[in-house]
């Protein structure tokens, strides 16, 4: 009997140890490829020059939509469709004008940009007084008095001492966000806010805001942080200066678009669904290359590594680039309500949406069992410098199928340099390193990889 | 019994604990001040633009001597001083020339450099049939008759499936450094690099290159990767092709120049020294931003910022500029030579020559006792993206100390966009990002913090 046991155990430990070399093996395929014949660089380069910026409703968030599904179909993915959804259009207008102006030296032209979702100020655009602000509670202490009739100006920084600069945009964007409706319930007439950028710079950062219903609906411009440093200086001496703002954006009717979808039918359980997904939309400002070009093309480059390598998955995988998750979040929604009307299982859904850096690690399902499967990997990721699984969730896009229990990871590449270029004229093709792009599209691949075989329960 | 131990055993627990969690909050200090007021930026800022690329010998290399001095002086540092040492002195001389010239379609201009140690070709040039090999193997292989009166391309890329681009780097280089001598035993004129970097470029990366005793010299130039992608291609086609190159490299005199030494004075062992540095000369060709203007401002920083939160170490903390890293370490044999000369009892020395990136983690000392208390503090460094301590070893600065038993560690940062600047003249400030500098800052300084505190030994 022991000397069964020993046997036993010792073809255990060796089917183990075959398997684990196995999954090394197939792993360094994936990371090899990508790296010395990778085609995510290829096809960032071409939607990020040849369609350019893809906000939703655009003509270029149209040309995107037609780009990705060329780009699947030529790589011979099995099925390649759309999947319609109308989004929400806003337009940007005319170049927006800011100016600080002084009675004692002058105007001075400011870096401004209107926020997603802002009004515009009418072709004559707004002067008034401004008045600074950090926060809510310093805004809610200055009252009706302090603030009516008056431009806002909030100006608290993203927190440079956080590490994870999310953990700083986090703190930040409340202000983005939130502002104009918190200003305009005291009777302000317009927000000029911080740009959320982690270093002084010239260029404004755009990004959603949202009105509250039932607030009067106030226009919202960002301003570049190196100019919000300036004219929280001059408004130091000299308390009644004057700002001029001008935009003319505008939303429109809801616009017709799609997310777009390419698959590889499981060999063993093809009803068992895979996704990885990044989302197609865009800011307008730049070519929306880390955010989120950067997503698709990895996600696109997850089953071309499979086919190239001729890896079979036993389960469907699935490359989703959703519509509209800058300003509406309706292709996620579109996308989860008919995984649910159609009774698909999705057993897993990967996001990489936090730009095409170098690998640092994933989030991992917040269902204990799962998170610990995902952990258990770490030995197999690691070499590449996957080594952080210590946050949960997942990402925008795929959240709305938290609610059918679908297992949400999300991509997790370094933040450091994230918030010099998001939602800025600056999130172009040349701010993304081929390499580092390559091994974010490869860590997707390994993960999906072993999640297929291995399985999430 | 019982009873005391267990006192004796909370007493340390809670002692182990207290300590832990002054140590987290001494190392937050460091970062914060890192992220929030740092100077690195703004000191290599200056460095790189106000005195600029900094080859052993040359005016910049005494202006950054100068620049070094100052900037600790008026930091107020214990002690600033210079290290005279004679080094060697190599000057490239006009821009290089390279053509390839093909008897059926012409002429073509291509990107190319001396390597640092080359020889001129004189003013007329060289033209000679050109020779492609990949190896010394396929070179020795070819054997003086087909290698007679020609050029040699070596043309072996470096891997790009090597995670740690320094891997792909350490499998390329001997081109480089030894092509030209292994070259002229066979009778060669010339020889033609390609050049050690990770991408397809269009400029081209000098670096050092060594003449063997007793062999001819002939001259080795580099060509930016682009270009040498089109040779092979064109020499597939047409065996027969000519190449003209020209340079007016020399090598003169040794010249005057200096390590710059600046100090803080330990509290309770100042005879013990622990020390950070970098070194200050760089290529000629861009502003030795990463390589390794980063380190040396890093190594200043970490001495700034225990003296701006008050922290006095009990140690003598050291940063040091070596000067020479690039073509001859003469700046860190010197340092080295006059510390035994001196009977120094230095602890240890950290190095930071890998360019300014976002922290990985650091390559730890040889002997195991020192080894496992680097990595017993990967709990107190991992916070900040501090997880690999699994290579051992410094750098080349400060390598010539290993004779004295000095324990040796090197700052490790992410290698993805290294080689993508390295010894061209695209290592600018502006491919220095500022979080990742200051980053880079503050793990050196946490280091050199717990080594202060709790030895290694």
């Amino acid at each position: 009997m022991i000397k069964t046991i020993w046997i036993f155990l010792f073809a255990l430990g060796s089917y183990a140890s075959h398997s684990q070399s196995s999954d090394e093996e197939m792993i360094k395929q994936l990371f090899d490829q990508a790296l010395s014949q990778g085609q995510s660089y290829k096809m960032l380069y071409d939607l990020t020059t040849n369609v350019g910026p893809r906000l939703s409703g655009s003509p270029g968030a149209a040309a995107g939509v037609e780009w990705s599904r060329n780009a699947m179909k030529q790589l011979g993915f099995d099925s390649v469709w759309l999947q319609p959804v109308m989004v929400p259009h806003w337009v940007r207008g005319e170049k927006e004008i800011g100016r600080i102006i002084s009675k004692r030296t002058g105007a001075v032209m400011v870096n401004v940009c209107a926020l997603g979702g802002s009004i515009g100020t009418g072709p004559s655009g707004i002067s008034a007084n401004i008045i600074e602000v950090k926060s809510f509670d310093e805004l809610k202490n200055l009252g009706a008095k302090g603030v009516q009739g008056k431009i806002v100006f909030f100006n608290r920084p993203m927190d440079p001492t956080k590490i994870n600069t999310f953990g700083g945009y986090g703190g930040a964007v409340d202000q983005r966000a939130n502002g104009a409706s918190e200003a305009a319930k005291l009777g302000a007439i317009a927000v000029l806010v911080r740009s959320m950028g982690s270093n002084l710079e010239d260029y404004p950062h755009t990004g959603g805001m949202r009105y509250a219903p039932n607030v009067a609906k106030i226009p919202a411009l960002a301003i570049s942080t190196r100019h919000a440093e300036l004219l929280s200086q001059q408004l130091k001496d000299e308390k009644d200066l004057i700002f001029y703002m001008q935009n003319s954006s505008e939303t429109l009717e809801d616009a017709p678009s799609f997310n777009v979808i390419g698959e590889i039918t499981g060999t063993e359980f093809p009803n068992e669904i895979i996704v990885v997904g990044g989302h197609l939309d865009s800011w307008d400002l730049g070519q929306g290359a880390h955010d989120d070009g950067a997503g698709c093309v990895q996600s696109i480059e997850v089953l071309r590594l499979f086919k190239t390598i001729g890896y079979k998955p036993k389960r469907t995988i699935r490359a989703v680039m959703f519509m509209n998750e800058e300003n509406g979040l309706r292709g996620g929604l579109k996308y989860a309500e008919l995984a649910e009307k159609n009774k698909e299982k999705h057993i897993a859904a990967i996001e990489s949406d936090r730009g095409g850096f170098v690998p640092r690690g994933f989030t991992v399902p917040t269902d204990a069992i799962a998170k610990e499967r995902v952990r258990s990997w770490k030995p197999l990721l690691e070499p590449y410098g996957l080594s952080d699984f210590s946050q949960e969730g997942g990402g925008a896009d795929i959240g709305p199928l938290a609610n059918q229990g679908v297992a949400l990871l999300g991509f997790l590449p370094d933040s450091q340099r994230y918030f010099n270029y998001h939602h800025t004229a600056e999130d172009t093709i040349d701010k993304v390193d081929k390499r580092e792009l390559e091994l974010g599209a490869a860590s997707m691949a390994a993960l999906v990889y072993l999640i297929d075989k291995y399985g999430l329960k």
